[in-house]
């Protein structure tokens, strides 16, 4: 055992209560009753970031809630990485579907059960020790880290960008690593090398000025809930591809070896369609579900509202009608344009006798990993190295508007090395993170760092 | 001035003062915190009819509220004629949109503003108040009168079925008259000749078992709100024309002498649209707007409902779509006959990958009046001579259940002379009943009862 494993190994049991010290504040970002909780969670962490040797901790303070910033310089000729991660979370809703109370952590079945555990303070705590033991080794920490931790991803990253802005200059790095996705399997360490993006909609359709009686006008005026229905209905076609003209033109068609290597990852569909409890999986025609989920755009209705919803019947002829629609997008899709051509395309199914009106509520780019550079390959050795296996190269249909937004503004790759698992229930009851990957992921970490310094 | 003329002239004022003293009682039999005040009403009219002179007067007890039965026997060789109305009332909701109170009578430019002064306390209080006038007359009423006033009208008259049932021998009568519907304008008497059926039916369509994250599904799983779009879109065709097989089979082409009676019907299409806000009126292809509303079937969605409703954006894959669906029908289509046609062709325009289940809420069968017989025509001319015109034969796009219901039972044809006005608000607020109509229906009905006991 080298001087870390020694070092991991007897402060085990005190990483493992500093994190339930971490947990137990609850730094719920989207409820104003929690704002002293978020701040004194900031606080928490800076000197926390502190007594783990970084040189530089500031607590810098935004419109919105603060970043927690720390630094460690090495050498200038060392390479650079800067870490993000984020110590807001979602609310605990509903709070009586937790076995033991959301802020209260509770290890059973070794995991550690509490809100945040995995998304994303677990994860963030899990950088803070590795980059501890390697400060506190013989050899210390011979490459230059920085790290931002925010208090605004839950709702929204709202004065991220400014704060990347401002700081530009003192956040130059050579890349940018986020531990805030997940694995497949335990054993299996897994990078998110794909995300996809998004553009998400509102269709309101209005018909006749109020409510009428379906009795006395139905048949004479134009009903907004059924023209709704055709405009959704107008926008996939036959084969489950979006029907918006343009939708495909900058979608790169998977390579033959993109669809070989999404063979290699165990993906088990009759587990996957169990889980949600449907017969049969759907989507565009010639592609599978993972190639459906990671490589296709593709277009979902979020909500549908109009006239009488309640328990029984009305007759009504509902005077308006409202769908939320968004779009998944992978690269090379712009979300400008595709609200753009969904807005001209929505317009041009629209029937005579009513008024729609589409109205944009916000995009994400899409994002595809450059996988290359020496910190992608210190980290994927690194992980390989301590799982015994190698790292999948995975996607994710859903969307991390940061990402691409770090890599433009500090022109530095984004590297996604997650240690969640699938069912660890980041927005809901009961969030768990396994201890066993904790403990490696920490592990990991610091052989990266090795690497990156050696 | 006949004796009656004198009669009704001097008896105006204590008229309306007896009619405000009716609308005062707040008879909701939708809200059970009114029941007492239902039943007051049906004590007070029972009273009053017996004032008016009808001989036999009952309360009769149902499952609900009570059945308010009177009756006049003038010879057995000599018409009968039943009167149906209703003494229950829609809510006042939203009671802050009325000027004057609902329940506290108000008289301005010449109506009467108060919840059931049109619909349908004022129309049932003309008809005792011209059976009063003819029974006070010298030579009195030789008709035989029958009045059936119930309670749960605006409950859907859950208990009339089985008291007709119950009660069909004494009952039994050479015509039924109801005065609930309405005139197009006032100086213009009307006879509705005709009203639409009605199926309505709710789509429930599941998907996963939960609610999705939209990014980490979309795509892979068939979207139950994309879904339900799909299939109410199959419902109708491009020309308006519902898409449901077999759904015209029964349906009577209009002939040509009712194509023509309806251009002689006053009807302003530009003060429709205006009033409903509407650049262009829409509907099935080959029809005018009265047209469609009269004589031709519709399929309307009366709600919907899946996913996020809120204001913004939540990326949710929605586990549940659900829509309201009602068709209006026309003679000589089967409500039932439809249920299964509808049922049938959503079940085969329902995609893979969800479940789909059509649940039937209730129907209507479609009326037609037989515009003949000795009571149509003592109605008919009596309009004529009081209001100085002949009525017109109109229809209505609604349904009402309880006409077909009586035809069945009684075996007597339906006869539906209405006073109500455009614009009256029956259910809305400041529903309020024209005042000169009111005077001028009981003269006419009068003039009925002359001509029929002559």
């Amino acid at each position: 055992m080298t001087e870390i494993d020694v070092y991991l190994s007897e402060n085990r049991e005190r990483f493992e209560e500093e994190l339930k010290e971490l947990l137990r504040i609850p730094s719920v970002s989207t409820e104003s009753r929690f704002a002293g909780d978020v701040r004194r969670c900031a606080e928490w962490l800076a000197g926390h970031l502190s007594n783990a040797g970084l040189e530089t901790v500031e607590v810098i303070q935004t419109d919105g809630y603060p970043v927690v910033y720390a630094e460690h310089r090495a050498h200038v000729e060392s390479p650079t990485v800067l870490i993000y991660g984020h110590y807001d979370v979602q609310p605990a809703d509903p709070e009586d579907l937790w076995t033991t109370p959301a802020f209260e952590p509770d290890v059973r079945d070794g995991r550690m059960h509490a809100r945040g555990s995995e998304d994303d303070k677990g994860q963030v705590h899990m950088h803070v020790k590795a980059l501890e033991a390697k400060l506190r080794s013989a050899a210390g920490l011979p490459v230059n880290v920085k790290l931002v931790i925010e208090g605004e991803e839950e709702i929204g990253s709202e004065h991220l960008e400014k704060f990347l802005q401002n700081h530009r200059k003192r956040l130059s790095c050579d890349a940018v690593m986020i531990s805030d996705t997940t694995m497949l399997e335990p054993d299996l360490p897994a990078i998110t090398a794909g995300l996809r993006g998004l553009a998400y909609m509102e269709i309101t359709v209005r018909g006749p000025n109020r409510d009428l009686h379906s009795g006395s006008y139905g048949g004479a005026v134009r009903n907004p809930a059924n023209a709704l229905a055709s405009i959704i209905a107008g926008l996939e076609d036959q084969y489950g591809r979006v029907a918006v003209p343009g939708f495909y033109d900058r979608v790169n068609e998977m390579t033959g070896e993109e669809r070989a290597s999404l063979r290699a990852i165990p993906f088990d569909e009759s587990a996957f369609r169990r889980d949600l409890g449907v017969e049969t999986v759907a989507g565009e025609a010639g592609y599978d579900t993972l190639e459906r989920l990671w490589y296709r755009p593709t277009l979902d209705v979020n909500g549908l509202i109009s006239g009488f919803t309640g328990e029984g019947a009305k007759t009504v002829l509902p005077g308006e009608a409202r769908a939320k629609v968004s779009m998944r997008l992978v690269p090379e899709q712009d979300p400008e344009e595709i609200q753009a051509a969904f807005t001209k395309h929505v317009l041009s199914l629209a029937p005579e006798g009513v008024e729609v009106q589409v109205e944009h509520h916000h995009g994400a780019t899409p994002w595809r990993a450059d996988p290359h550079g020496a910190v992608f390959e210190a980290a994927s050795a690194a992980l390989e190295e301590t799982f015994g296996r190698k790292p999948l190269l995975i996607r994710e249909g859903g969307s991390i508007p940061i990402v691409p937004l770090f890599e433009s503004i500090l022109q530095a790759p984004v590297i996604l090395v997650g240690f969640g698992l699938p069912g660890a229930n980041p927005h809901g009851p009961d969030e768990w993170l396994d201890l066993d990957v904790y403990h490696k992921g920490i592990s990991a970490l610091v052989e990266m760092w090795g690497k990156l310094g050696s």
